[in-house]
């Protein structure tokens, strides 16, 4: 029995979603039933692919409520830039919750994932940040340095922005583009001490395999978000950093023990053990505490997860088939 | 950089896509470079729904030498027959082996799954059957039996083909069906141990989650393909049968150990260690032997490969193109 599935190409999606609160709320909820309800979340499948220096990872979500689970399938073709193509590509596939018939397919190159990392950014800084940011330090000049700039500014507003970057010639070029598009002035810091020394909110958007920050960057009153580690062979926070927290959080324990900065201070022993870490699901549905007194210092260990998936594709439907946008077969 | 992705319904696929032998050596060739190759294929991922009586499991394998890789994506939704919707649907995605990208979405609703199942059974029967089978025996009456047979009937020309089911009516259908398709003489047999006794190949094709064949209808000369269980609840053979198999045949014992007939046998400890197992695709290659006498007794466990899906759907892309099936998109 043919039924109607929508094919929606990147180019398409980026007229049709944008990072705004909608999207950030739609990712708050979506980690808060993962603390509350019995959502299905099975561990990222790995395709490791060393000798063509690629890696394609699966990840996938149930989500009690939602119309539609994702699956996610993203590439990393890692010699691409040398035939002119980019890294990153894939894909999202929209299926049914109720019959598990195919809905949607989000041609999105990664789009998508970019929009719902972000937002969970924002959804860090919101349930950790201290009450006011006056300003807000960015490491990293690359795609998610700008995206997570754009969606914490939009639940924290501030004054000031600074950037740092090993490309000091790319911080300067962001700086300038986003005071322009955020209309907030956005500096760049002579280093990444000064920089975190300065700010209120911290995120960190590298691939960076060595620590970036170390621990002599911590003062009383900073929230840090990391982001940038998804691998089990990145690291971007000192694990210092870590055990020297008031509050540790990660989007999801399981895998930030293998896949974010958990891995290196439980490694260490640093982080002896996860019994005091808590989610952020757990955090946003109130079952774990979050910061307490603004001189608390909080970090926030993001991988990415399948329920982040499920709810912008999910979302992301809806918000096709109102701008009637992309292709309809039946199929 | 926009690409073409070529987009094709289950539909369009059946106009291209038939069980013939070029699709029969297309997966013996995927085994043999399994065995051979530096093939990297991951665990199934599995999202279990037993909530909503569904699960859905993501397949994948990188082949090297082939243009493509695929990931299927198979969900089973169990209450479906009642919405008046089949239990199973998914689709498998192309991707490009050198960069990722997306080549193809195929809408197939399970079918290339369906015929390059049937092609594994017919590779198992090619190399471990007895040289001369006269009558071809099949325990089940779905969509697996009628493939089975005709992939079988390829490369094992039978004089007779015997059909068992718990449903008498549809075995006869099968019967009077298949003996037009095929132009053999089909039959029903009166219960499976006669079947078993007059047969030198045997296919079993049940959902069976207890042992549909005992021990006492094993005789000189049988070949037995179980391919039914792919889950861990899931058994045909009673476990002595593969304890008394002269040569036991895994698609991949990884895989068998959880999912597969092997399962059970080990979990009884009748099949002690999986030392003396050997992969179909070893079988293929030479690095194992098969068959060595005609009174032998063989047993080959197919649980489903990742292999088999990115052979058929890389195969499948250049049917697709050279047909000018489907709908091709920019994205």
């Amino acid at each position: 029995m043919p039924h109607e599935i929508k094919l929606v190409t990147e180019a398409e999606l980026r007229r049709v979603v944008h990072l705004d609160l909608e999207i950030v709320d739609c990712i708050e909820t979506a980690f808060a039933k993962l603390a509350t309800e019995k959502v299905v979340m099975p561990p990222v499948l790995s395709l490791a692919l060393p000798d063509i220096n690629a890696e394609v990872d699966v990840k996938t979500a149930y989500v009690p409520g939602l119309d539609g689970f994702a699956i996610k399938v993203s590439p990393g073709f890692f010699n691409n830039p040398s035939l002119g193509l980019p890294s990153l590509n894939g894909l999202m596939v929209l299926f049914s919750a109720q019959t598990g018939l195919v809905q949607a397919v989000f041609l999105d190159n990664g789009y998508l994932t970019d929009i719902r990392t972000a937002a969970a950014g924002a959804v860090a800084a919101r349930h950790l940040a201290p009450e006011t940011v006056t300003t807000m330090g960015i490491i990293g000049t690359g795609v998610q340095a700008r995206l997570q700039m754009i969606a914490a500014a939009k639940v924290k507003p501030v004054r000031k922005i600074l950037v740092w970057g090993r490309d000091a010639e790319k911080a300067e070029r962001l700086a300038a583009e986003m005071t322009v598009a955020l209309g907030v002035d956005v500096q760049t810091a002579s280093d990444r001490l000064a920089l975190v020394a300065e700010s209120q909110l911290v995120v960190t958007t590298t691939p960076a395999k060595d620590a970036i920050l170390s621990p002599d960057c911590l003062h009383p009153g900073l929230h840090i978000t990391a982001m940038g580690s998804d691998q089990e062979d990145k690291n971007e926070l000192a694990p210092e950093i870590l055990a020297r927290a008031d509050v540790l959080v990660c989007d999801r324990i399981s895998q930030c023990e293998r896949l974010g900065e958990l891995r290196t201070a439980l490694e260490k022993g640093l982080v002896r053990s996860t019994e005091n870490v808590r989610e952020l699901g757990a955090v946003i549905a109130g079952e774990a505490g979050g910061r307490t007194r603004d001189d608390e210092i909080t970090v926030c260990d993001l991988t990415g997860t399948g329920v982040q998936d499920t709810a912008i594709a999910t979302l992301t439907l809806g918000k096709v088939i109102k701008a009637q946008a992309g292709t309809t077969i039946n199929a």
